[in-house]
């Protein structure tokens, strides 16, 4: 009963107008990802979405994975799926050429993962998993790992896990307790218990290539002590063919709030073979190379879901009649009037867009910085591009899932009782949607990063790469009348996140928990200063596209005109009302949204002393 | 895995301290609810909640209802507990002594809500829509109608519904299509559909009294044509036993997201006899009269849910080790340091606290003065307590409920992975809560009948019940130096309130979605405030129980003495950290929650115009 559209074209708007990713092609590696190619690409991919996967949505949730003897069955439907995914190729997406792999920029891939997530979130762990596992391999593994188990998971034929989480320890992987024994072939045998493994087990693959967290004897307590081993579940001969069963055995699946046709396993290692990844004791900073791509990907799990909600309650919104508007009937031959035309009503649609839509261009940006500072030829380009990237991931991760759980309750919200009802399909965005608050890093472990970490990071030097643009962008435009409601209240927000810095930086120095106490608040403040830095820039591109110009003089070829060239431009007729809705979007977020910035800097201002003053055994 | 306790000791304190709930007795009717009473039933009913109830939440959210053929099996435990719950004489806690009810007053029934809220939310639905159906039945039948059902009703052996949504209706009931016609004995044949009926059909009682909202024949269009009908599942004979079934059947029961142990139906009423419940055409404003309490239970479910989340996350932040405190080791014999040593633990902790308890004596002041407007013998008091109950009942109804899923949410969040597992138990309290942010009006709607009714009922009368006092309190201690940390920010909230207030007023006369579009966020500005004025009241007390006077002097006694004192009275000994654990939350009210009234007021001040300026279309 749900409904999904890929939202390509405002993908379009953000890769064509906003961050221009047909400079992609100058970068070296990305000689094929010409605009005509990644349009291609993401219509497949839409199809595969709304056709494939987003169909199994429900039923898979309803199902659920089963668990017997260590075998582990997908919900109906999702084991074709997975086949005819790897059939079209979709698991080369996020791989290297070296490998058979498709080489997609970063920036299309980020923006892949959103539709995957709206489409299918349970579904597309699986392949995320495996990204993950082949990153981790591909940049640490020996030739002869490479060469062994990549063209495999490039294909899709073998799948891949990130066995981190033991039963006493999540956050805190310094206590991971599961232990590598080294043999004299040079492999290691590898013990111990892991919970919460994501595709762990299942049936959509021969063989599970687990990577594993684990000690090797005597080396040093917590996360130093910590080194990163390749498990397979069938033991590979030279040839390349299935050898005998690993000694790794799923025990069990959680029953979970959502996502539940993704397996979450247990898997007991038992002296299982095992071979290590990168440098003895290096597992730690191994896992983190690739955290920041998770991260993102996790934020656009939020971002999503946050689409998918988006649609359904406005399709909801426009067909179910209730009541009338309060000034006079709007649709007087009907029963009643539509929802849609109650304030409440739009005012929870609104906030659901214009975050979405900010946070699918902030994404846009990330991902156009991933490419630059994985491929740009000047190395300087290619650092300041990864301190952006750096320092944005948390951000990305915790708004973009905060908001992904804040827009599916507005979806179920604005169904009213029948939203709280499973046949209907909102409350499953719901209950999936509540993950990604917590997996890959709980989202206050992400403000802690951005606090504790990013901040400080080079001296200040990550920061600056986002001051610098936004100070910048605010200095140019500040006497410009057209642009003047955006400006003023993100210079107003900006300011105030720069005082927030500030003090951060002076009170956390002297005490740590006075930073940590208000890292939540401020990330939370740094988000919608970056969502409004992305709205000031789509508002003055939907202004010139309609013919009223940022510079306030009016155009020769007047409103409709301009924008029907540049609807002729991204080949869809209907861009006026496209270019319109951005602007009235970008007032909501700034009259609406950014405000909260008012509360968020008080809180932070009012520091750590009343969150740190009750002793513990006070609460 | 659950953890509750019912939270008598902060119950006692609101009773005893805050609201003076001694002054019940002598009010006429209420002669027996000596303090002794009162803690007595109390501390019976917690018994029930944590050793009855409690033990069945989380099995019977597992196993939820089962229907087949019209007959609706409740999950194993509960129709058992509920012989036992009648046993004890718990349904007449709400009922009229004249009808051998137990006649509690409604400040004691408001905070038993919370507590079998806590305690498994599915199962408290079934009494409560029987009161529900008693309030009506006892408010508007006939003597007759009342002799016949009551009795039966009040000691439990017969239950009640509310019948008021159909497929295509829910919050706009005018468009009810449900028919009633007259038969020549006086009573009526009933015909329709309606859904989402909670305890519709079920194995607890012998009989179901039904009140179904219906139209007569020629009845005005839309809600001045809608008339009350008690509908039973057997009909009754003259000498009170019971007759043939009636022409009602539960067609099906709806899987939810939640409170899965509450039976929630699609009842079809086909030629089904009932009778007519007050005046004709009348059904509407007779629902109306009830509203108001249900709308309050509502809220004590939110309230009652964010309670025992608390309750949970605090024994998990106690006892889950991970991580180490920021500046050092604070418990360095283990092997880390347990989660509530960590700022932003703590900071979710505090903001699940300060609400909930800043809720609950808010809902203790409302009980009081439902008691007062109820039982009061001089008219103008109960004017004026009534004028405050209607003012504050969508803000209870709304604020708490919101509470209640941020609560639970925080919850979850502290749990990480282990939060969003099933067998955990905390992921249920996210699911039950989200309900009562629907039912009984969606919160939306609660924010209309704030600004839309509350606000201009009587030409504002309703509104100055609660500006007065908080104007008094902030004038009387506006130098006070000892509550000037409290008292500074309250009165600048207040100033925000006010000013809003007047916007609302001046600009929604005019048009009215400028009221509406700001609805949601005004009655959070209201709640933000009135929880305010709890939180300053108690602070204040809770100085002078630790001797430190609110004029500013120190007591003769010194603190400890007097805080002793002040144990002694109320039975505790341990007085002196409950105190200091008031004044601590207190603070973090005012420092990190009331500061959300900027940004609220911000919004409101922007008006309608970035909700309303997008056409439909642009949807």
């Amino acid at each position: 009963m749900t409904v999904y559209k890929a939202p390509l074209r405002d993908i379009r708007f953000i890769l064509k107008e906003l961050v221009h990713a047909e400079q992609l092609v100058d970068l070296p590696g990305y000689e094929e990802a010409t605009p005509d190619q990644i349009d291609f690409v993401l219509e497949e991919l839409a199809g595969v979405c709304q056709e494939l996967l987003f169909p199994l949505n429900q039923s898979g949730d309803e199902e659920g994975c089963h668990y017997e003897d260590g075998v582990v069955t997908t919900p109906a439907g999702f084991k074709e799926a997975y086949a005819k995914y790897v059939e079209a190729g979709w698991p080369a997406m996020a791989c290297d050429p070296e490998y058979d792999g498709m080489g997609l920029p970063k920036t299309v891939r980020l923006l892949a993962e959103e539709m995957l997530s709206s489409a299918n979130l349970a579904f597309s762990v699986y392949p995320l998993l495996t990204t993950g596992a082949y990153t981790a391999i591909f940049k640490h593994g020996t030739d002869e790992l490479k060469r062994a188990y990549l063209p495999r998971m490039v294909e899709g034929s073998w799948s891949g896990t990130m066995c981190l989480t033991e039963a006493h320890c999540g956050t805190d992987l310094g206590l991971v307790r599961t232990r590598a024994i080294p043999q004299d072939d040079g492999s290691y045998r590898v013990t111990g218990s892991k919970i919460f493994i994501s595709s762990g087990e299942h049936d959509f693959t021969e063989n599970i290539i687990h990577l594993v967290l684990a000690r090797l004897p005597d080396a040093p307590s917590g996360t130093r002590g910590i080194s990163l081993f390749l498990v397979p579940k069938f033991l590979v001969n030279e040839d390349g063919s299935l050898g005998e069963r690993n000694g790794v055995v799923c025990g069990g699946i959680e029953k979970k709030m959502g996502v539940s046709g993704s397996s979450t396993c247990v898997l007991n290692f038992d002296d299982a073979v095992g071979h290590l990844v990168g440098e003895p004791n290096r597992g730690m900073s191994h896992m983190f190379t690739m955290m920041n791509a998770a991260r993102l990907g996790v934020g656009m799990q939020g971002l999503g879901l946050a689409e998918v909600a988006y649609q359904n309650a406005r399709a909801y919104a426009k067909e179910r009649l209730q009541g009338r508007a309060l000034r006079e009937p709007r649709y007087p031959e009907r029963e009643a009037d539509p929802l849609i035309v109650h304030p409440d009503v739009r005012r929870m649609l609104l906030t659901m867009r214009a975050n979405t839509e900010g946070a699918r261009a902030l994404a846009g940006w990330v991902g156009l910085n991933l490419d630059l500072a994985e491929h740009h030829p000047d190395p300087a380009v290619r650092e300041e591009a990864g301190d952006l990237v750096d320092l944005l991931t948390p951000v990305v991760k915790s708004y973009f899932t905060d908001h992904g759980f804040l827009a599916t309750n507005l979806a179920v919200q604005i169904h009213g009782g029948h939203g709280y009802i499973r046949e209907t399909g909102v409350e499953q965005f719901v209950r999936d949607a509540r993950i990604a608050q917590i997996w890959e890093g709980a989202n206050g472990v992400q403000g802690l990063d951005l606090v504790g970490r990013k901040l400080g990071m080079h001296n200040g030097r990550l920061l600056r790469r986002f001051f610098h643009p936004v100070a910048a962008y605010l200095e140019a435009h500040q006497n410009d009348p057209l642009l003047g409601e955006f400006v003023a209240p993100l210079a107003k927000a900006f300011g105030r996140l720069q005082q927030a810095t500030a003090r951060i930086a002076q009170q956390g120095l002297r005490d740590p928990d006075e930073a940590a106490a208000v890292s939540s608040d401020y990330l939370r403040l740094f988000a919608l200063v970056a969502l409004g830095y992305m709205w000031v820039q789509m508002a003055e591109i939907s202004l010139e596209r309609l013919g009223i110009g940022s510079s306030g003089e009016s155009r020769v070829n007047g409103g409709q005109a301009t924008a029907d060239a540049a609807a002729a431009s991204v080949g869809d007729p209907k861009d006026v009302p496209f270019y319109q809705g951005k602007i009235a979007c970008a007032r909501f977020y700034f009259q609406k949204l950014l405000p909260e910035t008012s509360s968020l800097f008080a809180v932070i201002m009012a520091g750590a002393a009343p969150v740190m003053a009750l002793g513990d055994e006070g609460f």
